[in-house]
């Protein structure tokens, strides 16, 4: 299995790294084939890297670069657009060793590496009474890394903004092994093209980001919640709207559908659908205005003859818990989860296309949505008959006239998951031919071998990895982000 | 004066544009030669184009491309930095005729052309009970295509963020006049490289703006002020750092030194120097959480044993104006205005750094200071002497020492006014001589015959027009950007 090019490739790399933190034997790599996606390559990659030092990640480039082999770089696989799946006889290039955190209070900066978990910054800012903003449902297990890679959004995000809001610099690695350092430590700069902010997202197509220099933001000191119990989808798309034309901006705007409040309830032992019935609204505020805004949001609901409730802090906390952990693994059903976002208008006629679509192919929906910033996550499930050993066509049927329909209302494919190598055939549906030509050309200025990365959203027809997020893999969990890491099939 | 190639450049712009849009004759290009920087090229421009519709930006474009012509887009010519110094011989390409303003309450975005002044997306999106955020000083008569080009920040931006942070979608027409569409109306979207992002801030030089969608905010019903009366540049200092550090979020902090209450009170008629002394502190909160936070500053700042005055609702106003648009014009000595920024930490030594540049120059401060973000804007002033006509030597070493002295404190070249063509001899000490042959790789992808803006940041040393700021013109006024516009001197 060891080709000759693999061979000298590992040689060079252990020339560097300590060969504890090179990983060459197939139950090694295994579970670096695939992120939480689920969907590998046929051949799995040559070698799996964990480099403790920028040192190190610039010797692994220089060789991927020696001996022209791909490289895609990997936090801890909670991703769900295949942008960390393994290239055939490449290199992973795994953060975990790279995990430093530094909190500078006095600048409101953090500079950490790549493969700091999201919540451990968090943590570390908490303790002098800042806030690492961005909070994707998986950051209890996802790194920063991973976060600038899809440019990863979250709960907080309505008000506070996505990831590359929070970016300030970055140390990138490029394929060729030269060290590039992008932005400033101060909270605003404009020095030159903004590198920064065109890395930040860019799905580790253009280099391996090695350290970031994170704002920081006053931790609320008081954060209030309430939950608005609705009749269906469309009473929920009203509430929300209710909230967004309040004048207040709150930190956290999610909707459960009745499939979610199902899924909870069997999983976390609640009683969700007995209490709210067929929808949940869950709203937050925080910062020294949270009472005066809270109480705004509940009389304006209150007017509109919606059910809203306010919860005590303990409360607030576990409904807030729940959105993000609460869900299960989806096991009597082939599942298909989505992220595509729409104008904030366009929310209930998106949530209606959902159910329409669901209906016409004989499926069941279960949705959340980050609902302040129009961003769905609607999972499709058709139940699975015995003896089924793939997923009907009709849920690839589905999907693709989900993802069309968001289209048609001016929204976009992804919201914050990304395009990895799974959403690559809808790629030119949104950006067009000539848009993905610059953005290739774009990406050759970085990397003129086309070694990052090869198979992501910028490949050509040719990549190793196959599009298509359905017919291709098992796709049980795909979508149901917090479910999948709950469930413990994420390397942590 | 027309050149063969220029006679036949007009002649096929005139074939896509209104006679009355195509400006040649030297009277008329006269006033487009320079931005608010007053330092233009030796030559004047071929043409000035106003155009009134996407086509028939997309029209000059290609006469550009087809006479390899350079091109620089103009606002009202607010900039600081001279990107908007029209390229001898070139064209000029003003957005006065792109001025549309739609507001989408529903979405809460505002669909803009870029000579839509600023102020005016702000007042039509506050008919909705929205606001538009970034507000640079000159919001009164800047653009929103110039706030784009330079990544605009302002007072709000330590709250709310900067230009980047407000634009989610831009149509972007190339030099060789195809349109390129980016970004989205949804407030989130990942998908592909985050070019919108990359143009944002680019000063002109990968494409023309035509178009942007804009992120608005609910307008806060509520705000609140304070002023903090010092006794010394370190004692702001201490206030601003006091504010830093209170858990709350302001909307503004702003420093004004003594030379800079002198000026007021000089130009408007104010008793500020006798009301507050050596310095004040501008403070400002809003939102339904206002009074409690403004509350928590005030005593956070008695605890410290500063002196802090609560303003009510006309007072507060009068003071954001004073600081907005209160200064003159020097007349007595040669100025020059800067625009660098530090980490916050490093906010009082880099005001100790001013303090001491100046005493070793002999010359005067006059600084204000977005604080909040680090972000400062000292004027050095020598006295003019009887017939001296250009300034001292003194002057532009000092101006050098400052900007040094910020990168040193970690800082940045330009916190938000940009590079453009006079702060290219700095470049290289922030970013390097690598990343800026990165950066003008980058640039050749969207614009390969170098046409856009090529005297600015990403210029060979070749340049038509010179770098520095103090030695090669009129420098009076430079980096006043407030009081040049209030003085008349910019076209609006």
């Amino acid at each position: 299995m060891t080709t000759p090019r693999a061979s000298a490739l590992v040689t060079d790399i252990l020339a560097a790294l300590a060969s504890d933190d090179v990983l060459t034997t197939p139950e090694d790599v295994a579970p670096y084939r695939s992120d939480a996606a689920g969907v590998p390559t046929e051949r799995p990659p040559a070698v799996v890297v964990i480099p403790r030092t920028v040192e190190q990640v610039q010797a692994v480039a220089r060789a991927a670069t020696r001996h022209r082999v791909p490289l895609v770089v990997r936090g801890t696989g909670t991703g769900l657009s295949g942008a960390a799946t393994a290239p055939a006889d490449g290199i992973v290039l795994s953060t975990a060793g790279l995990a430093s955190i530094e909190i500078h209070p006095g600048d409101q900066v953090a500079v950490v590496g790549p493969g700091a978990v999201t919540d451990h910054v968090d943590a570390a800012a908490r303790e002098h009474g800042l806030m690492y903003a961005p909070d994707p449902a998986s950051s209890r297990w996802s790194t920063i890394g991973g976060n600038i890679s899809t440019n990863a959004g979250g709960l907080r995000c309505v008000k506070y903004g996505v990831t590359r809001d929070a970016v300030l610099a970055l140390d990138v690695v490029l394929a060729d092994g030269r060290l590039l350092r992008t932005g400033h430590r101060s909270v605003k700069g404009v020095t030159g093209l903004d590198l920064t902010a065109l890395v930040v997202g860019s799905e580790g197509t253009l280099g391996i980001v090695v350290g970031a220099t994170l704002r920081l933001v006053p931790a609320p000191a008081r954060v209030r919640t309430l939950v608005v119990s609705t009749r269906s989808l469309a009473e929920s798309g009203r509430a929300v709207d209710v909230v967004t034309g309040s004048g207040v901006r709150p930190s956290c705007v999610e909707l459960l559908d009745r499939g979610t409040l199902e899924n909870i309830d069997g999983h976390s032992g609640t009683d969700l659908v007995a209490r709210h019935g067929n929808g949940l609204v869950l709203v937050r505020t925080d910062g020294p205005g949270a009472d005066v805004e809270i109480e705004t949001l509940a009389a304006a609901l209150d007017a509109a003859g919606l059910r809203a409730e306010l919860l005590d802090t303990a409360e607030g906390e576990r409904y807030h818990e729940l959105r993000r952990t609460g869900r299960g693994p989806v096991t009597d059903s082939w599942a298909a989860g989505e992220d595509v976002a729409v104008p904030r208008s366009q929310l209930v006629a998106m949530l209606a296309e959902i159910e329409a679509i669901a209906a016409r192919h004989d499926l069941e929906v279960q949705a959340v949505a980050h609902a302040g910033d129009g961003n769905l996550h609607p999972g499709l499930l058709a139940r699975r008959r015995d003896g089924e050993t793939r997923p009907p066509a009709r849920l690839e049927v589905a999907l693709d006239e989900l993802v069309r329909a968001a289209l048609a209302l001016g929204g976009t494919i992804s919201g914050e998951h990304g395009i990895g190598t799974l959403k690559r055939g809808w790629l030119a549906d949104e950006l067009g031919a000539e848009q993905i030509a610059l953005q290739r050309a774009v990406k050759a200025v970085f990397d003129p071998l086309g070694l990052l990365a090869p198979d992501s959203f910028l490949a050509d027809a040719a990549a190793a990895v196959p599009t298509g997020s359905i017919v291709n893999g098992p796709l049980t969990e795909a979508g149901e982000d917090e479910a999948l890491v709950a469930a413990g099939t994420v390397p942590a």
